[in-house]
């Protein structure tokens, strides 16, 4: 049986587009996500991180946070972005981390209440991504549904 | 002199990220600009095109289509995203299509006004991507800023 952190970068590896931006499961608790990306792999015309990547890299933020959670709780279900705001609000010069809460228990109960009643349900996450100074450069709220798996 | 979409292509490639999603130049004018990638390269655990890979595709094809118009009137800028609302409509189980008006030439001017009077300026612009049967898959609207290159 895998721990937390390795299941969850097993899952990311197994995505092509992932494994490519290199994407690494820096910590994973009961509180927060977070992940890391070399700049190298996602630098963009300016030298700066992509806003493609940074988007990507949050939106993975989110949802491992999500997926992890009701796995904990033994929970299968499908999890998938629905819609998402990003604020991209300084250039990031180097390695790309990004951090996602990992819901609280009533947030997951009342999600897997739905699970259990509906076959699906929808929660709002958030993302951020700092830089070394720990200055915000992006941020994301974004809408998740989750689906029962048959 | 390359033609404005050999000139994009080389742009696009030259970003570590996008060469890894294979994003290729299906279509540039006046009018539209349109971008593909295989799924292949962009699939998630759920077979499905990576919303990570659509944020990034649909992030590049509204960028470009203000970059090369930029371009096309000789105009040197830097264009970043400044913000993004990304709906994610319905999973995408094939190759990635994304579409982006260019801006007319009332925005494009008024753009370039902004820029000559203040070096910089703020643009919405639209992106959307559609499945092999035409229905709407994602769509993005997001602020760009063009910074003059000193």
């Amino acid at each position: 049986m895998p721990n937390p952190v390795e299941r969850l970068q097993t899952l990311l590896d197994a995505m092509p587009p992932v494994l490519a931006q290199g994407v690494r499961v820096l910590h994973l608790d009961a509180q927060v996500l977070r992940l890391g990306a070399p700049l190298a792999l996602n630098v963009n015309d300016k030298a700066c991180a992509f806003g493609g990547s940074l988007a990507s890299l949050l939106t993975l933020a989110a949802w491992g946070a999500l997926e992890s959670a009701l796995h904990a709780r033994g929970i299968q279900a499908d999890v998938y972005i629905a819609d998402s705001e990003l604020r991209y609000l300084a250039p990031l010069y180097g390695d790309l981390v990004a951090e996602a809460p990992v819901p609280d228990a009533e947030a997951i109960e009342a999600l897997i209440g739905k699970l259990a009643e509906r076959g699906r349900g929808g929660i709002v996450m958030e993302a951020s991504a700092r830089n070394a100074e720990g200055q915000l450069v992006t941020s994301l709220r974004g809408r998740y549904a989750a689906v029962a798996k048959r």
